[in-house]
C-alpha cells in the first residue's frame, strides 16, 4: 500500500521529466489560487496514473497531447506540447498527430492546434530532446 | 504526383489492416446511404493521411483511440478499439489509455469507454493481435 | 409590442410545419415531465425566435441540422432532419450537409449522422416535401 | 498526512451515501474490466474531492448533475440523478437545474436530460429522499 | 398570464444583482450588434428562466458557473463567476467547485477555470458580498 | 477520375472566392508549420468537398459558419465570417443564425459568436458583397 508521501514523490519525479516554463507558469498559478489542487494533480494525477507501468511516459504523453487537440484546450496543448517534446517526440511527430487529428476532430481543431505548435516550435531550438531512456 | 487510383489502394490496404465486422457493418452502412463519403474516407482519410510515414499505424490507431474517447463517440470507438487490437495493442494498454483520459476528458468519458472496451473485449478471443511487423 | 397568446400562437404555427411523429414523442415526454419547459420552447424558441424575419424557416432548419450533426445530439437530429424534409430539404441536400461536417466537425460526427440519417430515410417514403412556399 | 486506507474508507462512506442501482451497475463494469480506476475513483474521486469540505454533499451532488447535463453523458447522469435524489434533492429542482442548462448548454442538452430524468423518476417512488442531515 | 413588459421588468431585476463591469462589457457588445438578442436574454433568459421559483438565484448562479467551466466558456465565466460572488458565494467554495469540476470536465477545463478565477478574484476587493437575503 | 492536379485547381477557385485577410493569415501558418496540410485543406477539403455539386457556395458556408458557433473555434469563426460575406451572406442574416444557436448550443456560444461577429463587422466596410452569381 503506498503512502502519500510516496505519491508525492513520484508524482513530482514525472513532473521535472516533463517540466517547461510552460508547466511553472501553470504551476504559480495554481499554487497561489488552488494550492490544494496542485497538490491533487501531483499525487492523483502524476504520482497514480502517469507513474503506472503499461504504458510509458512518451506513449502517456502522445495521449495527453492528441486529447488537448480533440477538445481545444490551448493553454494546456502549449504545456504538453513541450512536455512531449522533452521525453522524445519530434516536430514531425506532432504534426502528424495533429493532421490525424483533422480526421477526427475536424479542421478548426487542427488549425488552432497547429497555431499552438508554432508558438512552442518558435519557444525551443531543439527538434525534441532525445527519448529519456537514450540519454 | 499521386493519381486517385494509387489514393484508394493504398486507402484500402490500410483498411484491410484493420477491419473487423464493426468496420464492416460502419462500411456497409455508408456504402448506401453516402457512397461517395465511404470513398472520400479511403483516399482522403485512409490513403493520404493513415497512410503516411512519420507515425506507424501502430502509433495513429493510439491517437484515434484516444480522440474517440475523449470526444464520446461510442460507436466509432468500438470500431476503433477492435483495430487498435488488430495492429498490437492489448487489452492491458488500451485501459491505461482510458485512465489517462480520466485525468484528461474527465470521470464519465472514461467510464463510457470503459463500457464500450468491455463489450469489445467480449466480442474477441485474443488479448490483441500481434504488432503488423511481428507476424 | 407581443402578448403572451401571441408568441405561443407564433410558435404553434412554426410547430405545425415541421412536425413528425418523431416531434410528438418528444412533446410527450416534455409535457409529462417539465410542462413549463414545453411551454418555453414554443414562445420562447419557435414563437421569439423561429418565427423572426431574416432568415426563413427552410434555412433555419439548415442551420439546425448542422448544430445538431457538429454537437452530436442524435435525437434531437432525427427531430430535425424531419423537420427539414418536411419544409423543403431533399435527402443528397441533407446528406452534403453531412459531408460538409467531416470537414469541419470530424468522421465520427459525420458516420453517427449518417446513421441517423439512414434511419428517417427509412422512416419516410418521400424524398422531402416539396419546399412550404411551392405548395 | 492521509493513508491510503484512510482515503479508500472516506471513498467509501460517500459512495454508501449516493448509492443505486445505477451505481452499482457501473462499479460491476469498472470492477470488472479495470478494477484499479474503480478503486481510483474510490480514493482520489470520492475520498480526497467529495469528501472535502467547503461545499457539502448535496451542493457537490447539483453540480455534478449539471456538468453532466452540460457535457451530455447520459449514463453517468442517471446514476447521479439518482445520487441526487438519494441526497435531498427533489424532482422540481432537478427540472429547473435541467431548464436552466437549456440556456446554458442549448435545447437539445436539456432535451436529452429530460429524457434521462423521466426513467429515473419512473424507477424511483419518492420524490428524493429527505437532505442526509435531516433523517 | 404575463405581459412582455412584466418579463422585461423581472430579467433587469435579476440582471440588477448579478450586474458587474462584465456584464457591462457584453452588453455594450449585444446592444451594439444583436440588440434584439440583448432583449431576448432578458425577457427569456433572466425573466422568464432565472426568476422562476424552484431554486434561488444563488443556486442558479452555481449551477451556470459550473455549465461554464465544463463547457470552458471561459468570457462568460468571468461574468458568472463575479455574478456568483454577488449573490453570496465565496472564494473558497467557487475554488471548490472547480476541483469537482477536475472529476467531471477533466483537468484542463479546471485549470483554465482556476486562471478565469484569479483574474476575478483579483478584480475584486471582497471575498464575496454577503447572500442576498442577508443584507 | 480526377487527378491530383484537378483537384488543387479546383480548390484553390473556392479558396479565391472566400479569401480574405483572415485566409491569408491562417494560411502563412499552415504553409510555414504543416505545408502538406495546407495541401490537404485544398484538395481534400475545398476540391473534394466544398466543390461538389448538390449545394452551392453560399449554403455551404452557412453551414460551416453554423458549426463554427455550435463548436466554439473563434479563430476559424472569423475566417469563415468574411467567407460567408464574401459570397453574399448581410450581417443581418449573420446575426439571426447566431440568435438561432443561442437555442441550440446555449447562451454563451452565441454570446462569443457575437464577439466575433463584431469584430469582423468592423473590418470590413460593407455590409456583405452581393452573391457570386449576381456580380
Amino acid at each position: 500500500m503506498s503512502s502519500t508521501t510516496d505519491r508525492y514523490q513520484r508524482g513530482m519525479q514525472v513532473l521535472e521529466k516533463i517540466q517547461s516554463d510552460a508547466t511553472r507558469e501553470t504551476s504559480a498559478v495554481l499554487a497561489s489560487v488552488a494550492p490544494d489542487m496542485m497538490r491533487w494533480i501531483i499525487e492523483s494525477g502524476l504520482g497514480d496514473i502517469y507513474a503506472r507501468p503499461g504504458l510509458d511516459l512518451k506513449q502517456r504523453e502522445l495521449v495527453t497531447v492528441t486529447a488537448l487537440i480533440a477538445l481545444g484546450h490551448e493553454h494546456e496543448l502549449r504545456v504538453h506540447l513541450h512536455a512531449a517534446m522533452n521525453v522524445g517526440w519530434r516536430r514531425e511527430e506532432l504534426v502528424e498527430v495533429i493532421m490525424q487529428m483533422a480526421l477526427y476532430a475536424g479542421l478548426p481543431a487542427a488549425v488552432t492546434a497547429l497555431r499552438v505548435a508554432n508558438t512552442v516550435f518558435d519557444e525551443r531550438n531543439d527538434d525534441g530532446a532525445p527519448p529519456l531512456n537514450q540519454r
